[in-house]
């Protein structure tokens, strides 16, 4: 069963608002194994909700509409639909009743335009909507189905949950669609592609490739009856972990972050940061996750010379003849971050995020990273040229260091 | 002009990826004075792409296509729009010298499927990726203008803001909806609204109130021709900041840290921060700002108490009688890390972030803030009880220490 999810608000069309019921609506209807094909986001016109409806009755199963279902003039979505399927409008004498106690009994005026609310379109069913007054619909219409549902999330999904998705399931039998996402690192995408390639004949449904900075996230899917789609995934996501081995960091909501703190965590063994042209983002990022003061003791921000010298005692040798932007420097940062917060492991970034250099001569994107287990003994730094502008470089730096970290940990 | 946003990606029909692109696109245009009349979310096919693409060019001007415009399979964007339009794909042979140049200095393999990039639509023009190897495109079509954008968020607001939008400004005449952001603080989106209608009837374009956070953004428009339309804006802002007082600490693209920035830059004063549960999150923002090297001296995210002692100096006595989550441990941080920053002022935030407390009964969302600027003898500190999961909490904590700042900067 193929969905397409059609959202009604002028709203919508400013770039302002987070268009939530169509990710809430996209989740649930995957889940139970309904594939959304495509979306669209539509103006409050008769015309264009007519149009854009009957495009999609021509290529899927299943309609979804949200909003344009309230009292105002500018609420269309049933007079569209009606006009687009050339079925009329009829009132709902029993529901006008309904709504007519509703405002008696909360002490409001009811007036004219909440009527239009009572309205429905010929042989389709009523679904209640548990917190407002505008009724939903579900609609048969030559073996497809639409669906209308109110545009404020709430009243959206508790009718979506507990009328729709009861419906659609019983429509669906064996036909589910999985989706399961593997994250990668350390490979760029068209090089992860040709590998995969190189695998020979792909039986399974084709990957989605989708790259954000120095990862790329491979959507791998399986279909058929639950037990099947299931099967299919594990089979091919053993597949591409035996070819992609250690670029694989984690799976669906796992990030590279969250990934290192569950090393740490699971080795009691505790971090601290030195950064220079990343900023405070590494120390950020560490401290978005819940329970990090468990393993993350802290970082120092070096944006100056004066305090690489001060805090992280660089010496004037490494400052003035190998440069704050030099491996010699990341490797002082690092072992002295880590002495000085009394760490296991001690992360460093220094370099050149731009938009101007530091006369160095070395270009904009430069950067250097070291990691050091001073404890132990264990040490590591690698030079880098990223490209983009002052927050890409920065991103792109802590990925590489996260991932680093991550990979002197489970080696 | 009216424009259409088709986003390419079986990833953005899974409902797991924030669409921040038509977003992005969306405003940018409507403070062009173009407005957006549909938009549509497309799966990575060509015959949906070419199809939408066909519907979009009987209704409107321009089209925006973001997205599968990558080295891989399932990048379909520039072949369907070749088969939509009837012009075929030509190889760009000086594109692909410079591609094939690209990989071979950063040391990567380049594949055949990158060759795919090099392919231009016949009479289109090509928009060079500063950040990534995809190029885009503008194609004029019967009157109509296509632009073809990368996927990556980075990527296409980057050329969107240096190629296209200028050629777009070009092609407006007198018909401009103009948009003016000003940037409150300090103030909730009800008593500001409340504030607002007290100054009777209101003769310009409604407001739109966009709450973020700590922040609320209003909205003021303006329309006809340019110049009638940057009075009523003119007006309507005069009126506003007449009002609202400090409470405005911005406009447009102006944010509460690029304000502090430019405050401190004017007034050559610089600036050290001291981190607790902010966790690095002032830090990355501050040094977000290009040229912030000139006043940010540097940060200590001090998230164990041993780095509060050892690095930050704070007393047996401020840790233990009154503990890392108060007032007296604020004011300590602040006027260290001034010190030993050697900075004008310093900015500290402790607190509870969550999801745990600390076990001295303070709840959730307590966080202190400090700034001290030892030179001049000035200190203000401020308690705050924020509602939120711990990105909100550190969010807000970030939010309110800049505005402390700016109010002292400005008084």
């Amino acid at each position: 069963m193929i969905a397409e999810i059609i959202c009604i608000g002028n709203e919508l069309l400013t770039g302002l608002i987070e268009n939530s019921n169509s990710s809430y609506l996209t989740q649930k209807l995957q889940s139970a194994g309904i594939q959304v094909g495509e979306m669209a986001i539509v103006a409050d016109s008769q015309e264009a909700i007519a149009r854009v409806l009957n495009n999609a009755l021509k290529k899927c199963d299943l309609v979804l509409i949200t909003g344009g279902l309230g009292p105002t003039d500018d609420d269309l979505t049933r007079e569209a639909v009606s006009a687009a399927i050339k079925k009329p409008l009829i009132l709902d004498h029993q529901y006008l009743d309904e709504l007519k106690t509703l405002f008696r009994n909360r002490g409001f005026t009811m007036t004219d335009n909440n009527c239009k609310q009572a309205q429905i379109i010929e042989g389709s069913i009523m679904l209640k909507n548990e917190i407002g007054t505008a009724p939903g619909a579900i609609i048969e219409e030559q073996g497809k189905i639409i669906v209308l549902l109110p545009g404020p999330p709430h009243e959206m999904q508790q009718m979506f949950d507990h009328y729709v998705l009861p419906v659609l399931r019983n429509r669906i039998d064996d036909r589910v669609y999985l989706v399961k996402t593997l994250k990668c690192i350390g490979i760029g995408e068209s090089l992860l592609e040709a590998k995969i390639k190189s695998l020979g004949n792909w039986k399974y449904h084709p990957i989605s490739y989708i790259a954000r900075g120095m990862e790329v996230d491979l959507q791998i899917k399986g279909t058929g009856n639950d037990q099947k789609a299931r099967a299919e995934i594990a089979e091919a996501e053993k597949m591409l972990r035996n070819l992609l081995g250690k670029h694989i960091f984690g799976d669906n909501e796992q990030t590279l972050v969250s990934t290192v703190a569950d090393l740490l965590k699971a080795r009691t063994l505790s971090l601290a940061v030195a950064e220079s042209c990343s900023g405070g983002l590494l120390s950020d990022l560490i401290t978005n996750q819940p329970g990090s003061s468990d393993y993350f003791k802290g970082g120092v921000v070096a944006y100056s010379d004066e305090a690489k010298k001060n805090i992280l005692g660089l010496s004037k040798t490494i400052l003035f003849n190998e440069g704050p932007v030099s491996a010699a420097a990341a490797k002082a940062m690092a072992e002295n971050v880590c002495k000085i917060f009394n760490a296991d492991y001690g992360i460093a970034i220094t370099g050149l995020a731009g938009p101007t250099g530091d006369g160095s001569g070395q270009p904009i994107g430069t950067v250097f990273i070291a990691i050091a287990n001073v404890p132990d003994g264990q040490f590591q730094e690698k030079k880098f040229l990223f490209s983009g502008n002052r927050r890409t470089i920065k991103e792109r730096a802590v990925q590489q260091a996260l991932n680093i970290m991550r990979l002197m940990l489970i080696n």
